[in-house]
């Protein structure tokens, strides 16, 4: 029997992973003694995989620079791997192969729960994956504003580092702005100049380039962004890393927010400036997405199939979707 | 049944209390969906409870004091209180009954996890209360690092609230510094100051002063270090709040680390530069010590009485100790 | 004839007063070529006359602290005084017989705009003194959001000097809080702390003590803050400069803004935070209009009459309120 | 009749525009409660034409930059535009046949002052625009000093922004290095490092690159400098946009300031460090000003003529010079 | 034979103090490789010695407070020491024994120049004391400007530790000044705040009260600053250590600078602002050197005796003018 | 005969160059009152030479980089040059004529000590040149720390002047890092972010590109970067210059350190985290070696023959090995 175990997640999905096994999701739970909780030492991915346009393969993005990213976030937080890339797929697959059904795409939520020791020492980390299904539709324009909570600073608390540490700014930016009408916050950094949304990077677009803050900015180093940029430099369009100011944002041609699970989505205000929708960023979107559903291909972006369309794992290597 | 389960605390205490009810300790869990986990949502105090010299009576400090700041931490993190002082107390009496112990004092973690609702909205936290053993011997002197880490800013991740997320940081601190063999780090604030130790206030003795950082230097608005200007104030002692820089506090004659929990630890060394133990930090420490005891009595410092020698709860306002 | 002319103030007096000489307000207009446009350079004084409770007696408050302060923002830049102490007070006395009704006060915005020179050459001001009147009951409690625009540092521009230029920043972040239904900004500082409010300084409440940030942390060296500290310190009540974060004020019992216009208005609500309406900060308001209002008088504090009941100039020295 | 009026100008041409009609220079006056005066709120522009060799058309640089760049420093500060780019033109056109000598260039300044409204309520602004004639000759190199005096940062005061509010710390940065005799003082930056001068923007070249400062080290995003790039660009040499330090200005081999008015000026000193003049920069301003006169044609940059040698209004889109 | 060894002091005594031993001045030299030369380690103290009024008797002033602030700068820097406080000050007395005159006073130079070791390996230090007379005649007010250059934080540089490395900056800047033909510079610290001068602390007087930066601001700990609170105190002057800002130096009443060397030297104007000369400061000053001519006593204020009138040392803890 | 004279150097030379004389390399020493010793002023270049493949050519790397460096250092701070490029070069070459073994290179020291003059008047500095011997073989690769020592913004000690106050913060981090059992320490700048090694630059290689911070980050402009970069660009592989974070130097593949001495020595470890040792960096390491062996020429990178393998002096711009 368990306590204090109402689930918010707006999704309650059959199954979830536990260290590579199917347990049910709503018996997934942290003692309160772990350091998950007590210091909040969790560190996560947020993954995703698309069926693509004929229905037949799923397929995820980038798992490597995924799994990569999550034991580079375990490291620098002190958090011991110990599982491999190959158990580490093998699992999203038995999990999409539970959860998936034909006219959604999945999210992937890996994350790393530390569950025993303490400061440092004898730490064991659970490694737990939930997963939730997706809309295909485009999600509409957001509005955004700009929040008076600041982004942490590298010795800080570092955003290279996906942890769950890192939202308690974002939920208290994201309330505040909300209070205004608004869908999500533009978080400043240390100096303040723009270093990302709460969940997602930011881009713009000025005069036929397209720009986005490098990772010395206090923004994640983002793998979506890392795509863009590939599919960008396949448009044909400049795509800049720099410092962006607050006002150079608002009054940017264009604006977007990129992440796993924001793709591409474009902005129609930041503090009340408000930014064209049918630019090259609603360009780079397009592509972007035909790109996950498989109907481009460029050079190093992989799309790793899963499973098929009966929800079989796909075996591994066969029909990496890489350009 | 439960996952990821293994408990880390060091003690195992039979129960603890979960929104005022006794719970076994080993059942309380947090669903991986609840923002506690998600967003490192929870607020908490660290409180003491003391028996008297004659072991006749278990009372605990400044409780008001804690209830009100957990209460403000709560608060701005909009996180609804769905409890009053009273019953607060209550429980915190509840538990004492069936966990204290003659020969120990007992340290309680009050903790509000979020456990319902998303980035603001239809918030729900649980209050769960823990409570362990504290032997009451001196501690041995305390040997610290000044880290590489430094404490958030109040726009960043706020140190006057105290919340799991602001130990992220600390563990890199202390893991860091335990490497050269120190007990504890040293943070320094935004502007390379001193804020505090990872999980206490910094105190230093100089010429026959006593000084600390106000919390607009980054650190916890310290129910402790108030007590403890009280008993400094009592013995004719100047009391400082003003910033101090790193090598004024290792140039300082004396230095401690003043906590619910460190009570004030004496510190024998910080970067190598070593302190007086026996001055006035030492006497500060001895009659806070007496204080707590019930030896002393100093106005503006309560105890507020839980249980008796046979641990059967004492009635409301019955013998708090106040000056 | 004038062009670009239309006239913003809410009020439109008979009168105002240009180099001493009474001209029609509507007139009162600075060549678009003059340094006071294109430099922004104007420095100016916001002063309050009250009339005592038995409607006899006009007096300003602290005229010669204004006057100096004045002198002061001039001299920091660069911009040359041509009139004394005494020819500035006749001309307030000259207004006020113009411009005074029974039943209001008056409050007067002496500014000082450059309209000769170039780059601190020949540098040539004109004294233009502006009044309007004033209600005499109370105001409503005020609503206040912190905005996302900073104050400027000593060395970027001085918040010591009033200054027309402060405004632009200002004005800024009252729109931005506006928007969210708030009365006023909160601007914090280049450290993320307490600045000022648009217009006014911020006091806090907070355990029985009076807390204001020192005029380090970019607020203005304000006269009517003196004042107030004067008032507390008469009362009994602890009055600190000190840094004030940005969540301690959020955290604070009682929160006011005090300036020569606000006097000492409560404040009901910062970024939703609530404050007590009846403590410390109301009894000090009350106080205040007392000293105003000449039914106290305090030493420090001086109220200097300029026309009697029937709007006749007062004999300089005559009847001064000093404590 | 028009009080505080002498006319600080150094010219006084019998011409402004106001909102599209012609008024005598003298009259145009803004009222003393207007928000332009009290709040410091107006924006502008500097633009230049140029007689092309021939002295046969009078075309005007970028003046669809200057119209953009106009709209956002008003939207920027909320204030709204009333008239279109061909309005803008137009008025421009109608200056120039009143105001140009053959044998003098013409600058403009376009500003918008607001004049009614408060606080960004009901903001309405006047376009008034100025102009002054220019000699053709070249100007002597510029003697400069570094400032004590900051720009501010973009939540402070944008640099982006073209606004009197900008030159209030300009003017006590060059009045502070007159006193040394210097021409012109270059302002740093929150960080420390080269910002601009007080109107234009720093080039240095050093090892056959030349570099300046990008937008978000606190610099107006200049359109001369836009242009240079493209003519260095042309002449195969690199021009890098990155942070430069203060020793790094005095450390290179060539120094010049960029600006509308400026074009671009070559430095002979700064803080003693002397500058070669017939480098790489010399090369440029040289190229520039072929470009200006019509001699030299380059893809992204624009002249449009606005009068013919007659004075005449060039009917719109003819003869525009772009590469 | 030495070479590169040109004296560039102004004064040239016969002898100084090489760890106790008088040598003469002109062959005392530290070899290239030392780390003294190639790191600029070396620490050092200003010590001032007063003949009393009848000029029977020359004490030092406050010599154990210097001895510990030698030690701690070399603790601070890992220099170990090498000699007692009673060796120390017998060394100063057999120096002042060969240098002194009647006529004149003595300013002592002790330095610790590290000649053996790397990088704090093996560090050995040789103490070497030089000395200088001084005349006892009144020095002209200073006029000071401030400069670009910035005071080091205490994470880069420690202003607390009197180092060679800490005057780079300040011949930088003193440099900057003296060709406005100021004689010394203001330098303000990291936050854009008065620091100090070069050399000396700064006092300002305003309103009846005076104030310093404290050490947090990047000063110099300073001994003179001490005895002149004592002073100040026992005039009923109320003396506060808090930010000072580089507008407020400029506006205040009276300004000074406080050193060994200095005393208290009055300031006559700061970057053109002045100053009124014979206030509060003026008195200070006065009671300072009663203070040092031992016509006055104050406790905590010591002056130890070193020689007699016929310049005999005079017998340890004989004769202190302690008050 | 000299006192405190004993020579800390790990090599005693027979020979160094005291402004172009050759004298013993004991009897080189600095008189106490010299600004070099009372000021920290002195700077300085590290260069070295090399010994062809075949023994038969003793060259030295781009000489006249390091020439310009050594006047830009000291015309920043002020100090004349007395000696052209030509004279440099010949001592040089004198003193490795002395000096040089075969089977060893040489690094050589040219430092310009300030020994006369005062606070920028009347400086006159002396080229002291001191040479010692380097093994040829590989070094082991290092194991580093981040230190808390932050290296100085420009404005406070610039990082582009070579100067000897730079190594007091620099031995701090060091002996810092080596009580950790590191052999070096990562400074981090006034931002946080990665400057340099004590005494070289860093370097990181991640997904097949190199990036090194700029100059702005507070690194030295180093001589040894350009080359690695020029030789990086001739392998193909990019050479990003820009801010690098503490975390994102953690996170990276690969790591170096570049400098005059250390050539470009791999990292083994920094704060824990571990490099590859055989990826791009290792290669470039090998090609850097090549190069200046004489087995590799490239553009824009010279090395210049001072004497043959006999140790006779190459006459001047013979056989300069140039790509």
């Amino acid at each position: 029997m368990a306590h204090t175990a109402s689930i918010s997640q707006l999704q309650t999905p059959p199954w979830a992973l536990v260290n590579g096994d199917l347990v049910p999701y709503t018996d997934v739970r942290i003692h309160v003694g772990a350091e998950a909780l007590t210091r909040a030492l969790s560190v996560f991915e947020g993954m995703k995989g698309y069926w693509d346009s004929a229905g037949e393969v799923f397929a995820i993005r980038s798992p490597r620079r995924h799994y990569d990213r999550l034991c580079r976030s375990a490291s620098l937080f002190h958090i011991p791997i110990r599982f491999s890339y190959d158990e580490f797929l093998a699992g999203l697959a038995t999990l999409a192969g539970e959860l998936l059904v034909p006219e959604k795409d999945l999210w992937f939520r890996p994350t790393l729960f530390v569950t025993q020791g303490h400061w440092g020492e004898a730490t064991v980390a659970d490694l737990v994956v939930t997963a939730f299904s997706q809309q295909k539709h485009d999600p509409d324009p957001m509005r955004l504003g700009v929040t008076t909570w600041r982004r942490a600073t590298d010795v800080v608390l570092p955003t290279r580092v996906k942890s769950s540490a890192n939202y308690v700014g974002a939920r208290l930016a994201r309330i505040e702005v909300r209070r205004l009408g608004y869908d999500d916050a533009i978080m400043l950094n240390d100096a303040g100049r723009v270093a990302e949304a709460t969940g997602a990077c930011v881009l713009i677009a000025q005069r036929g380039r397209i720009a986005t803050p490098p990772t010395s900015e206090s923004c994640l180093d983002s793998i979506t962004v890392d795509v863009l940029e590939v599919v960008a430099k396949d448009l044909g369009v400049p795509f800049d890393r720099r410092p962006i100011e607050r006002t150079e944002l608002l009054a940017a041609d264009e604006c977007g927010l990129a992440g796993t699970i924001s793709e591409l989505t474009l902005v129609s205000e930041v503090d009340g400036a408000s930014y064209e929708q049918s630019g090259l960023l609603a360009q780079l979107r397009q592509r972007y997405l035909e790109l996950m559903r498989g109907d481009l291909a460029l050079p190093g972006v992989d799309l790793v199939p899963l499973v098929d369309g009966s929800r079989q794992p796909v075996p591994a290597g066969a029909g990496v979707r890489v350009g």
